[in-house]
């Protein structure tokens, strides 16, 4: 075999439903056509309908985390426990929760100490407890991924892990898994990816002049919160990058001016910003504040004002130079120090928080909230806020749009909560569409499949209720998924 | 054609589904007669079986904004842009987050400046963004009132909107369609409208000696609340109105109870609070905060406190006059600053906050909670209350009703969350029934028919479930649609 | 007849469904064989089938408030009023909320006063009012026990109090009817008291003698939390138990060690708490601040300070002698003051707040979430927490399980909201399973066949839209009737 498994796309952007010879054959473990449809037979004819409309659609792919070096590469992405295992939080913080030292998954250690460094000692715990995953998010994105892209036609299991994993090995080795391919295979328009703002960019460069469709986002939290402990380390990185000698808060500005024009010729179409709370306050003593930080002499209160402050600031620039501002709140990083301390960030360690919008946005959305040029998409991790808060903000405010459910949400019961609670009172239109936000290259398409299955069942579920229009659902089912994704992050023709 | 669509309500009180010849016709456009209803079968049987007996009771509207001289003058409605799209909030805000100006809407601006005039201009606008309101409450109200009542059988589109304009003009400049016709035709037994302390309650008393069942509400917060800038304007109109001379907080108590018992006079069985937060305590230093308001000398918090003791004290007059007390909270009012200068109050910029009940009410719950006289009905913005205040508290005092789901919650999922959170703990009969909140008159029996056609598809899916037993459903599905209504409000003979 | 309707459990634990002759008799009132399950076909098949399987297990019930005496007796439960209604808070609370006061309901004065003590009457008041706990848990297990359990076949009713009374009573004192032949009938593998620390646990030593598998829950409260008024004479009773005199805070510690042991060695594998918050934090000056308590000097921010140092301190002592530890959080007990004044605690007023976790166990999670030993089981009364905090915390930290649904969520509804917001995130395998947590003996059977109904028709959902495999699911459906519970709480041969 030379390449992966399903139907690579055809030019025309239509992807066939899997594959129906391997149906027939009875595998133990195949994907369901029907997957996340609701059984009604009604619902489900329509939501297939809807369906064969929008899955053969191209892949708008504007806030993930896949490393640009990844595609410049083009390297093989390596054995299986390093595909798929060892780099997916999502995964290694389940197999933790059920006892599972992350050393034993192969997690380096920041001391040096010694971990699992047997690919195939690491799948075999993995597949051990591959049951953990019924019924979750990464359960169906990895079900995606083995079955229809790389041929598995068994579940993983303590019985199989040896057979799986060369199974997987072999296609991994193969020219058509490789990061490009994959990239045409996916079916990929765009990919936008998250770089810090002192980044250099340069692959992005290179990947474009290489005529590959992949853009920087601009991710300035390491620069503009000085609450974190690495502020001026990082502002000493802002310095080098953007030739600017931050001395002071207007140079401090001209640097963060700098990178934002850089980062907007290369491609860029959007910044992303990570904040505990949607704070985001003007600071008339900013200049005064951004000098007692420097040295060394701003109290906690006055780095998060400054910090609120920055957030402002960035919806102005954003106003400015019409750069998308992204904004997802709620997550309270690092939550076991341990870990931590032991593993670095990103480990599953991440824990929500409560929050609230209407308060903490008022003062830039007086400012910026009716802007012409200004774009504002907001994302939490607290679901409580979608009908309370965000709905009824992006139901009135012409600059906001509504982000995907987010995270843990990235899920079909998230979904649904999500659309249940805003589209009363947003409607669809002030949705963002889907983003994937993903680490797994691999399960890009698995994330997409989701989505658009899900939303389509949900609209099939309106019609069949007769709450939409049966005539209006396919614009709603492309809108949801391709429009809106390209419309909201300025990533077409006219974006 | 000399009178509204759809069939006149008999003296029976049963009104017949649709028109059977218009949907045979196959318009383009028709209501399904099984909006609403779950497509399961077994469920959609008993849906259509238990609305079939209740689709037909009079309308009870407690809670409404419906100005009284509007069936007082019983002049025509006007155009179509005046009497569906300018006074809509609902549809003023949907299209203000799509980037139209309010101006281009119609909405008059406060300082004079021009906006458009031109009906058919105002209704261009909105027919062309029709789609925006796909799966929406105000979508569903729509195509209720312009199929069922106005005989449209094309959905609004920039194509058809001169059409439509045409259409809906002639219909809106026949007898048929004045207020009082409707009124009958709708087949409304009784309609509270929501006044101010400080209203002449004059136009009630004419059309109750003309007749019509029309009654007031007594609603006080520019009166009770020093918060508001305009508090010591309002207590001048109070001071005239009672022809009491508030010069002290006694005076002010006994201005209140005139209004109060004027109110109870003209018909009123009920009054209506709006507050930001649930906060309701008594203030032993009641009258010298009171002085202070009145001299310009109250601090901020003294202004919370005196507000929070003021919805005691209401409290304790209902108790007294057995007016049932209505409490809407959570409403953080003209959240963008910029519209309510430019164009003032209810545009659409209210935004809900987070709020709860249990620590709120204590101190009224300790000391009315379990009175004989007094009533309190409960209305929030934060659905997580729900399940966790809101229930639990009106499953055990004997005071308290949960109103019916508000404003953005006004909705088939609204309702759907609504009676999932509360019936548990609560049951059906601590709910209050339905009220229709609007400000758009033609819109009172679609959100009537969506209520009850909800509820009934509630009910029947808790008994094709086992979880009811079907032999009580249709006595609950008169209770949610009629029974409740009257009674948690004394609008009945017995109330 | 000489015993309990329905059919007695065999040896091989299985548990046939209901009793076909009766149901085709068409009495007027019998239990749906489907009930809590949904309504499409391929999804209820599904339901039975993995229904079927578990039905008949045994109940491992490790937290409740059956008192051991009740079992230790044996005596006839009592006529049908003080079996049913007057201990039954669920009841009381209901009942109250629609205006009868609970001296009719027979509970007792704490001034003495007189309240009804005909249980005819109570029983009659109870009947008149059956019609309120339509969809309600009560009226669910009501309904369960009085058809299962007692062979009633008439719905309670005004009309039928009488002769509904008279068929009750006859039961209730047939020897199948007595609590022990009940413990057999039910199938109880094995039962967890709650317990105060200071209870002397002869009763469980009796039982155990008496070959039955009742075991004590260590439950605290009243002697770590110096916010209660009662709180030196539990210390009193502390001393008098544990035989150490508690002139410290190291004697106090060892005191509550000594308790610790007694209750494990009585079989307890469980501890309890209950707390307003979650707060959990070391306190370094916890020996002074206890010494100002014993004086009667503390503030009361210390008081609450000391009670977040005692969770603490409990967690560690779980750590180290291996009872599972239970936090319950977030109810307000005795909102309604004159309630409790005259009837006291458990009444059904005792009202949710909003709490949150992820911040309030940091401290406690940063020390012990990875401990190899410890086990903490979180319950909570905001349902906005399940999918925000509780499930990414479970979903990460070994240590953590998530509670059942508890107290208001112990519902259909609520079951299906807890599946669907914590399952994607934590996973099946990070649920504690159920607990009945009842007062109401005669329910037990009802409440676990809720659980096990509604967890297999959501199984059944998730396979019907290829989201569960269909061969993972019986495992599934039996972890969370059985395995899951018995095995978080430690009371397996292995746990």
């Amino acid at each position: 075999m030379s390449g992966p498994q399903g139907e690579r796309r055809s030019d025309s952007g239509r992807r066939p439903q899997g594959d129906p010879a391997r149906r027939a054959t009875g595998a133990a473990w195949s994907l369901d056509p029907d997957r996340c449809f609701s059984p009604e037979p009604s619902r489900r004819a329509l939501a297939r309908a809807l369906h064969a409309e929008v899955a053969g659609l191209p892949l708008v792919s504007p806030h993930g985390h896949v490393p640009p070096s990844l595609l410049l590469d083009d390297a093989p992405l390596g054995d299986p426990a390093s595909t798929f295992v060892v780099p997916d939080h999502y995964l290694l913080r389940m197999l933790h929760s059920q006892g599972v030292p992350l050393e034993q998954l192969g997690v380096a250690r920041l001391d040096g100490a010694t971990v699992e460094t047997d690919p195939r000692a690491i799948w075999r715990e993995f597949c051990a407890r591959f049951h953990l995953f019924a019924g979750t998010p990464s359960g169906l994105w990895l079900k995606h991924e083995l079955v229809d892209l790389f041929g598995l036609t068994e579940r993983p299991s303590a019985a199989n892990a040896d057979r799986t994993y060369d199974h997987l090995a072999a296609r991994l080795a193969e020219p058509g898994y490789r990061p490009r391919a994959l990239f045409a295979h996916f079916g990929i328009e765009v990919l936008a990816t998250t770089d810090a703002a002192t980044d250099s960019l340069d692959e992005h460069s290179e990947l474009q002049r290489e005529g590959m469709n992949v853009v920087p986002t601009f991710r300035p939290d390491a620069v503009i919160d000085p609450t974190r402990e690495d502020f001026l380390a990082n502002l000493r990185l802002l310095e080098e990058r953007s030739g600017v000698a931050v001395d002071g808060y207007a140079a401090y500005l001209a640097a963060l001016e700098q990178r934002r024009a850089a980062f907007k010729a290369a491609g860029a179409t959007a910044t992303d910003h990570a904040a505990l709370t949607a704070d985001a306050a003007p600071l008339p003593e900013a200049e005064a504040v951004f000098d007692r930080v420097l040295a060394g002499a701003a109290t906690e209160a006055e780095r998060r004002a400054f910090a609120a402050n920055m957030l402002m600031v960035m919806a102005r620039m954003s106003a400015e130079d019409g750069l998308v501002m992204q904004l997802h709140v709620g997550s309270l990083r690092d939550h076991h120090r341990p870990t931590f301390e032991r593993f670095g960030r990103d480990k599953g360690a991440d824990m929500p928080i409560a929050g609230g919008w209407t308060r903490q946005l008022a003062p830039l959305l007086n400012e910026l909230g009716a802007h012409e040029r200004f774009r504002l998409v907001l994302y939490t991790l607290d679901e409580t806020t979608y009908s309370r808060e965000l709905a009824p903000l992006a139901g009135f405010y012409p600059t906001l749009r509504l982000g995907a459910p987010w995270w843990f949400f990235d899920s079909v019961l998230g979904m649904e909560r999500y659309l249940d609670a805003v589209s009363e009172t947003a409607g669809i239109y002030n949705l963002a569409g889907f983003v994937d936000d993903t680490r797994a290259y691999p399960s890009i398409p698995a994330r997409h499949d989701v989505w658009r299955r899900v939303t389509c069942d949900w609209l099939a579920g309106r019609v069949v209720r007769g709450l939409i229009d049966e005539d209006q659902a396919p614009a709603l089912a492309r809108a949801l998924a391709y429009d809106l994704t390209k419309e909201t992050y300025r990533l077409g023709a006219n974006g």
